[in-house]
């Protein structure tokens, strides 16, 4: 394992202060637990939006904390839910009379760890659990992984509760992006966990894992490597195949890179991803592409679509001023 | 090789093609030669930045363009420089009565180009030189290299371009912030171009190649793996020696990842290069961490340290709105 490390024990502590030192003009943090809060408190009446789950995904979510977007994220270890002491002090430190939603992944560490919390709030609440992964049908057991579409309901609801809209609205729009964005990915490489020491799996060098994990998890099938429009035209259909989009309709186009990957193959990417789509009669009015939802240092991207209407498009395109998003500030 | 690509002969055509679609809010693609703009043509005297070199080290330059920073940019193929036509052509697109500011990285190939260009030109323009890498002494046979410090060489002018100062004026504000800025490198990994198909050079398992250069060049030496803490400490000692900041002086971090390694070990180097510099009585007010140099997917991060007084603070914090760097738009 070659990476910047002192202590494997110690990683996260660090790079947390190094993060909030980096972007002390937009968030704190706390660090018993830990969490990162704006440094604005929220403001009264608003409803406090909070997320949180295993590092190793950055920016995703701390890097979402700010203007127009999260109020707290919870960083939990590596790939390893936060705990809900995290969730419970977070809330509290930001919950300013509009109460608090949760916007959580569907894993079943982070779900059970936000309930708990959940129960132990005093104000009202409600959660969002996003499950955007497409490689696996909707009635897997566990059902659908949430992935990188979470910084889309991250973003369009952060934009709500900004401009005033409460709870049960927040909450009833967050679950409705959750119905019309839809992801999958592709690994080339694994990633390495620091505590292992050693790749989470093995992959030939002419493979590819199709519907991989943001942590590695198997996904659908393995590949030989093929090229990238093959690659995206695999992906897309099956993104297709599940929103089903009507012609005309308008949508935001998400690459993500898994960490490893550079921008100029990720641009690749969305270039293909636009001829797919545009050849299916759905306008792509919106992007965004970059490193968002990572899995460390793994090599390899997920596309996501989100279908949009004028309210949709709207709050997307409202100011956001966060370490890693920002616009119209 | 594993990489998204359909055809090393294309990757770069249909990369900047998706590129230019992705953020057509701000950039706009001239394909015959290649080359980037700003959609919003120049102001009438507004002194033209151009810069550009090989690709494959995204967001550089072309993630640059927009207000506040440059009017165009040059993408040559993958770490070769671009042609004279290109930056030519550039220069007639988008001068429009300020005359023209090139920004160069100090490299045989993209200095001997912008020179031929520059000798074409009919208008008034300048170049300047970055040479920030200190892993080579400055009486190095070719120069120092231009790495990491040309982004904010190309902010602050870009700055000070957009506020109205002359040709002059940039050229000498250029210069000024090339000399209180210096940057070394460290590579955990080899990066791959994938016209090559192979590693650009070999590394073994438990090595690091300290200075090494944005392309994969050779650096001051190959060390066995330490403590982030020690490789921060050896590269700030080279920029510190370089630099000799007096106590009390205020300066921007930038910490810059070289396209594989997770933000959150960059936050961990920024962090210890916080202190490094706190214990010497430097007051780190700017920073900005993330990839922005980038050598394609190669492991590992540089640190530059840019000396600041009121004026380039000042330039520093000015808005820009570019598809990498925005903020205050």
């Amino acid at each position: 394992m070659k990476k910047f490390i002192n202590n494997t024990d110690t990683l996260l502590a660090e790079s947390l202060s190094g993060f909030a030192r980096a972007h002390a003009d937009i968030v704190q943090l706390n660090t018993q637990p830990h969490f990162v809060r704006r440094i604005k408190p929220t403001a009264p009446g608003k409803v406090a939006l909070i997320s949180g789950g295993g590092s190793g995904h950055e920016p995703l979510h701390t890097g979402l904390v700010g203007f127009g977007m999260l109020d707290a994220a919870c960083p939990g270890q590596i790939f390893t839910s936060p705990t809900p002491d995290q969730m419970l002090a977070a809330a509290q430190a930001v919950e300013n009379g509009g109460g608090v939603l949760f916007i959580v992944k569907n894993y079943a560490g982070d779900v059970m760890n936000f309930e708990i919390a959940a129960e132990m709030l005093d104000c009202p609440h409600e959660t969002v659990l996003v499950s955007d992964d497409v490689s696996f049908p909707k009635t897997h057991s566990t059902g659908r992984r949430g992935v990188a579409g979470t910084l889309i309901v991250e973003k369009i609801v952060g934009a709500a509760a900004e401009s005033g809209a409460d709870l049960a609205t927040c909450k009833a729009l967050g679950d409705r992006v959750g119905l019309v964005t839809a992801s999958m990915g592709v690994a080339l490489s694994s990633c390495t966990v620091p505590a292992l020491g050693k790749p989470t799996f093995d992959i030939s060098d002419n493979e590819i894992e199709m519907g991989v994990g943001i942590h590695g998890e198997r996904g659908r099938e393995r590949l030989a490597i093929s090229s990238a429009t093959k690659i995206v035209e695999y992906l897309g259909r099956m993104i297709d195949d599940d929103l089903k989009p009507q012609k005309g309709q308008i949508a935001l186009l998400h690459i993500n890179g898994f960490g490893a990957t550079p921008l100029m193959e990720l641009h690749l990417i969305y270039e293909l991803a636009s001829n797919f789509w545009e050849k299916r009669g759905v306008n792509i009015c919106r992007s965004l592409v970059g490193n968002y939802t990572t899995s460390l240092d793994m090599a390899g991207c997920s596309i996501t679509l989100s279908l949009l209407d004028e309210e949709l498009l709207r709050l997307w395109d409202a100011p956001v001023h966060t370490t890693a998003l920002r616009w119209c500030c």
